[in-house]
């Protein structure tokens, strides 16, 4: 049976979503991360390292007649993200097969880009969105290693970008019997950049 | 001037309120806050204890034609909030003079429910709505502080509705000359519980 | 092999311990439990849930010629404290069957306790050591669910003895390839109370 | 009046000491660095940027006969590392005016090392420490920024050293009123490593 989301807010619950063995980002970084990239309507959206596709398909609800593409290299994951395209019955997410930055330069040019994974191409990744984006554009990138961040931060350093860098730390009371654990999810950090200038639209 | 936040996604930066010396919401946690209540068109919402009206707006913004009552008993807290609201041009948030519970008696019953603040009367508080709350109402309680913390728990524990507890941390990375201190946020406790049911509509 | 810790700082590392599949303190938790105990030479200390032992064995190094009462009804972790004693070749522990409280009562009076699990008898457990502790005498418990934080907390509100309350939160960066993982461990509370009045000696 | 500290514990609590505008190591986190640097009786260490002294007292405490170097270039910092040794009572501690590396050169070769500040410093630091230091000796990194993490990882990428990377928060439970806020305290990244081969003694 398809999912019905009615409501305005992000943060679709995690088991609401498909994910097989492929990690997902939960609701809570979800949530965060998509406000960090401030959507609206009309965007063109990139998702790069889609994952299950949770992230693609929170930011397709909240674009009105813009598009996400969510690009994605490991085909189990791919499946996954139209699975759960089909589940919540969206028509504007294009799933987008292949390596980024490679894969990326046939797509028309984002306001916003989700980096989630980056394939170990992060450098390249970032020069291409250096050179593509448009003024006021905004990417978030989550980092869940150490090398990840440090090397963002590192490439961030030599760019004129607007950074803000967050870690965001949540833990979950999880039901045991008559108690509930304490249980922490792994720390996120979330990076998000805003290229010089004012967008001209939004 | 007033400020504009033309993007759909929760999560206005801090720096857009009003603020004061009324402690405010910060927002990676509002977002959560937000996401935790599933907000939706329609909605009659009560904010208790509203504070700087940072939760109140950004819910403004997310339940269309419904109505936000931010119930605030510190007049100080409530000129603030007013100028938020003018500040956001937002038509559909009452400002409500008084204490929680008695001020709650006249107001309309709502389908959501933030308490940022209860003083002293969070025992009341819930027992009013559990009393008045439908089927599948939300209420959401940020508690930053050890006994609201404990005292919404004890209290739930005797109440048949589905409990989900999380405690949200967040760390930002904030300029200093050179260097970007990992600065604390202090952690917020989010509790969202649901009365037993399904809503009728959304 | 026996291992050897020739360091006079607490902490030992967790792959030090034989473990099996009983919970244990990690060593960053441990070593700040053990700091809110203010061990020294010459205390009795109780080890209340002892688990795999790891605390009385690090508090049996700092007490010189004091003695550990480590208490644990289940008799798997029994086995794995009696193992991880003969590795560290401690002298001054004694392995406790029974539950607490009643396996407490023929022991002698401690100066330090330690509270790590309590079997769904915190109640009685707490009310035991305060007709039985001396003034000065220090109580250490580990939290880590939401219950027994929240228990511990109504139990001490009753109580004169002075409270404090910390969360620690540990993040490791684990190899994962050629990454490290930021991994999460469950945040512990730590509730160190001082019963009222000063220690006779130490 | 003098301190006394009659403990085998570290974690000495944090108003012992006199602190002045000097920031200082917190006690749980002070505990858990100790832990990491693995202190024993007769060691060197070299304490750079020690602050307060905080750590340095506590590390003195805890060597025997073996001697701290607090190394630290401000005069104001300097003279309360005085007075807390004073307060302590303790006779193993030298106060080394100047900067790192150069106040460094005269000093005797050290097994184990803190690094709580570097002035900017910290790849000659670390080019010395691998000149300098014997296998199997420890040298411990507090980083309380961005800039600091980020470039001791960066640092260690290119040294044969062990690594362990661990972050450590700790919210603390303050009284205010009748409540106890959660407050959180900033975390610090602990990154100890050892250099390759045994130690010959400890």
């Amino acid at each position: 049976m398809r999912k019905s989301w009615p409501y305005t807010t992000p943060g679709i619950p995690d088991e609401f979503f498909i994910r097989g063995d492929i990690p997902m980002t939960k609701e809570e970084v979800r949530t965060v991360t998509l406000a960090k990239a401030r959507l609206g309507p009309g965007q063109v959206v990139w998702d790069i390292g889609s994952g299950t596709g949770s992230l693609a398909i929170e930011a397709a609800r909240l674009i009105g007649n813009g598009t996400v593409y969510a690009i994605e290299q490991n085909p189990v994951a791919r499946e996954l993200i139209r699975k759960n395209i089909y589940q919540f019955d969206l028509k504007n997410i294009k799933v987008i097969e292949g390596r980024a930055p490679e894969a990326l330069l046939p797509l028309p040019v984002p306001q916003r880009v989700f980096i989630g994974g980056s394939g170990g191409k992060l450098e390249e990744i970032i020069n291409l969105l250096q050179i593509r984006l448009n003024p006021g554009a905004r990417v978030v990138i989550n980092a869940l290693t150490l090398e990840t961040l440090t090397r963002i931060l590192v490439l961030l350093d030599q760019l004129p970008w607007k950074k803000e860098v967050v870690q965001v730390s949540v833990t979950r009371a999880v039901s045991r019997g008559n108690y509930h654990l304490l249980h922490a999810l792994n720390p996120v950090w979330i990076i998000a950049v805003q290229k010089e200038g004012d967008e001209g639209g939004g």
